[in-house]
């Protein structure tokens, strides 16, 4: 079937190669006109502007928008709404809050414009494997663009297919799934991030452990601002790292796609020097932890990991000056300088 | 190549069983004799006592202990020793404290006796999957063992390979890695359950996120005791959580085994009514975040996973009793009964 | 100076007699006629019905509302700025989210009323030692309130002079501070309860492993599932919990007035029996977590507080089975019962 | 009566005084040879070397050591009791591990000498306010150091008794107590520490939040890789810090002696410019989570407001390398500049 694009970034601009070589019609659009030319060449039918791109599609349309969520998102509805007409959808496939999603759906309901939310997992993988798409919306909307959402899913593949599902049917095994009304595929997709950080997380702590496993081996001088290691000899391990990740991958209760990743990065550079160490997040993780709370539902994990993000940040730099000056207060306690106690 | 096995719980009777399956020698014990029976039926050599067990091995011996950590596994190594000859090895399968194999390894080698510690992770489905094995010892006593180890492990299997891996072979791609000297693979291995808590704590955090997201549907009385929910609309999504798991198994960034255990487990009982919420934890979780406090290593999202486990066995009763006991002191707080703030 | 109080709860009917006990005057209004029965006979003027009240208030008019946050307080605020004039003073002295202070002060400006967010902190002991007042509005609203809050506020009182006050003044000392402009009174507030939170855990968890430093006495069933403690003779201590938070009281770092509490709920019950342990939180604790997110700062210790008061209501528990339910898919794990784990 | 007292760095030498201003006799020893001078100048009996320190006191000796924990106090201790006699009395003062304390204890109780832990509490307020002592050890031999324990204490003083005391006595409203065998001393001091890292880190990240209420006035710019603020108007504020904690330290529910040190502090320095956010930890903190662990009981606070203090010191490098790694893998993200995200 036709889909309109708009939005050509990573994630957007492999979005429409997927769905050309399954044999998908894609008119695209991009605020700068080199990347749509270059879909064109590779088969997309490329717009010039908004006007034009409303106009080279079918009714009703069916249009994807993939722009940097928050503002942009925001600002591309809107202004593509007022160009669209009853019973045409529009689909949000970034990373936007659920909530800008229940608004947004709500106010274009009004005009007759069906808005369906997509949260959209693959990263730069999604070209080859298929994306993981969750999907909130109205049931009619979403049976409307099954054809598009099959082409984009990675399907059942390879994995082995869990106990009892045959019975039940769906298309969660495809990789896609309608999880509710508005706001539901984006709500999943917060959640799915939000354990993201915490897996990720897990394994570096655990990483971490192991490289730290060596710190017997350095000699430390006594001080009384420090802590010395009571048993060195039970910290003499120089682990390989990226065999570590490796053997982990077979057979292991810890086996997981991230986990290769993580194969991955360490072969190419078990001191992972190329990094500085500042981790980003991207706004899911922090509402996730929001959701939490106004739920009341502990999520010690997810918090901890969203945390750390934000101490690699420096973010926590006054909260530590704080400590000291308490310490200096009540102790006379001078800090240490790093050569000293690291 | 022959083994000589005690212990024939779940995990060591499936040990057997694949080394059986494919052409090993293995001579088994067991406390109970009808497990050594039931194994002799599938082909192993059973032993009616230690003495007869040792005697049925050929020199050098290699002997694979898979008994209950602590003083089961300290009082077999330490009987079995006195029986054992010099070169022999003796490989503790189970789930040890690193720092126990340490110590062990020191007095057996006074002996002229290898000692191996081996964790081994691959739970129920490793007779058919393969263990992933993380191993520490000698390097002659760790060669010596590889035709068995070659054997238990999951093999290289259909996992894509790790970019750049061909140039860097090894055994870890296998699914077996010898990690360092004696206790260097059960440090392995209790790192690898630290982040197997973790990741699972986060799978359930978020899921339970998910679980509760129809809060807003729910009557709550108004209460100075109790925080009104600010945005009820936003909080109105009753999740598909065996959907939802089975998406996220294919195309998704958090695709993991642990997650195809959930997909299974919440198809079969999507509101885990046969389980009540009592956690246990085996050691290795804990001694992780020992070896992190005496490394120096920041753990927070390991520690809450632990936490969480201690939590669900009640164990922070008196100190949620203690935190009422104070909001009564400054504040008139009466506790809240339970029909009322749920 | 006059003032006007609606909401005659513990803390309003408190504020009001700290207020008559100094010869200020006030006009008191409650929707349930008793308390304002009981207050006038104590010497307050008692309003029959909101009208009477702002008839009987000279202009322009101070009002201190204390009715619980969300929608009571909403709802009054609205009701009543409706028969304010022009230069009245509307204080909002509850629990209310700041968020909704900035907003509700930019409607009430719209008509010339002024309206002060106050953070009153002192619970049940203020009638006799003072609120801390943390407050937010216009320089001129706040310095008419003066008179007020000089009453309210304990004062400098017998507590040692910071090094370098002297030379600083400002209210500060005297307990109460203009913090900004609106809702700068009740982020600061809801900040101190973040705190609050944070303190009371960190009381709360040191003293449960002194109540539990006896664990190495218990006899424990060896089992797979649980962790046999490596040194019972390490924990043998029956520690005297009430002696313990009261030596705490003096010289020690740790000495604040939760201890102080701590140790008269201790004393009066070493058991705290009659606490069931489902521990309440009254919104400031989330907000507090909600703005660190927002911020990007990190509050590992304020969230953990917050979590651990969810939990003790249960609201881990699909959590928890789910952990149940994963181990149990990988190894086959059962619960085990409490008798037996704990 | 008569003390000797090893080891006179800040804490040992204040001792010297207090006892020395309240009519006892101290006699006194240190490797470096000035502090004896100097203590023995304001009144103390001087040593030259330990058996001439030994010589100069009275049987049954009394000896105080205060040296540092670890290796310099295991020394001292074995020593120092193959000088002295049965009945002697051998005190540990500083920061020991309490499991020490049992296995020193029982050594020496075989040569008839008594061994007493004393958790100190005070730094350097303790010569003019007390030293809050938790005490392990033989009840003879606590009874026999009455004297000096009284007069090392704060002693009751002006704080407000605890309802209910009178009837119960004893001496820990002295603020000095028997904890009961040998190591409950250093046991309750070592949670005394643990708690008070948890107390810090909420006052820390609390006025963290405080600090960083302004965000909403800087300019970000927008980016994939962050978050933008939803509500920038909400996060305008520039907090007075010094005043915010000089306020809470009247008529608060966070009043405490740390805040009062927390208002010092922020007074004289409101940026904190001095410090540079590297903060030690001394071992006790450690090991109150390492106690919790053991007994199975959940301590999240207190482990969040240890690890903060790894972090500071840059201890989650390689962990936070591996999220941005990992980042990098799945989706392509580059790590921002510090100049960008902050």
């Amino acid at each position: 079937m036709q889909l309109g694009v708009i939005g050509l970034g990573r994630m957007g601009a492999n979005i429409v190669r997927r769905l050309l070589r399954n044999n998908h019609e894609c008119v695209v659009f991009n605020r700068t006109p080199e990347k749509v030319k270059q879909l064109a060449s590779e088969g997309a039918i490329g717009a010039s502007n908004l006007d034009d791109f409303v106009q080279k599609l079918d009714k009703p349309r069916a249009i994807w928008l993939m722009v940097p969520a928050g503002d942009p998102t925001e600002d591309m509805v809107m202004e593509l709404a007022a160009k669209l007409d009853s019973g045409d959808i529009l689909i949000d496939g970034g990373n936007s809050y659920y909530i800008d999603d229940i608004r947004r759906a709500k106010a274009l309901e009004a005009r007759g414009i069906h808005y369906v939310d997509i949260g959209t997992s693959g990263g730069v993988w999604g070209l080859e494997r298929g994306y993981c798409m969750m999907i909130g919306g109205s049931e009619t909307a979403v049976k409307h663009l099954d054809p598009i959402l099959q082409t984009l899913a990675p399907g059942q593949g390879d994995i082995s297919r869990t106990s009892g599902r045959d019975k039940v049917g769906g298309t969660a095994e495809q990789g896609y799934l309608h999880c509710g009304s508005n706001g539901a595929g984006h709500f999943v997709k917060m959640v799915h991030n939000g354990i993201e950080y915490g897996i990720m997380a897990a394994y570096a702590e655990g990483l971490n452990i192991l490289h730290h496993a060596n710190v017997g081996k350095q000699q430390r001088a006594a001080s009384a601002e420090s802590t010395p290691l009571r048993d060195p000899e039970h910290y003499q391990y120089d682990f390989n790292l990226p065999d570590v990740a490796e053997v982990w991958r077979r057979g292991s209760v810890i086996a997981s796609w991230l986990l290769d990743l993580t194969a991955i990065a360490l072969l190419k550079d078990p001191q992972l020097s190329t990094f500085t160490g500042r981790v980003s997040d991207s706004g899911e993780g922090r509402w996730t932890i929001t959701a939490a709370i106004d739920e009341g539902t502990p999520a010690p994990v997810l918090s901890a990991a969203l945390y750390q993000r934000f101490s690699s940040r420096g973010e926590d730099e006054f909260s530590s000056k704080l400590l000291s000056a308490m310490r200096y207060q009540f102790g006379g306690h001078i800090e240490e300088h790093a050569e000293i106690s690291s």
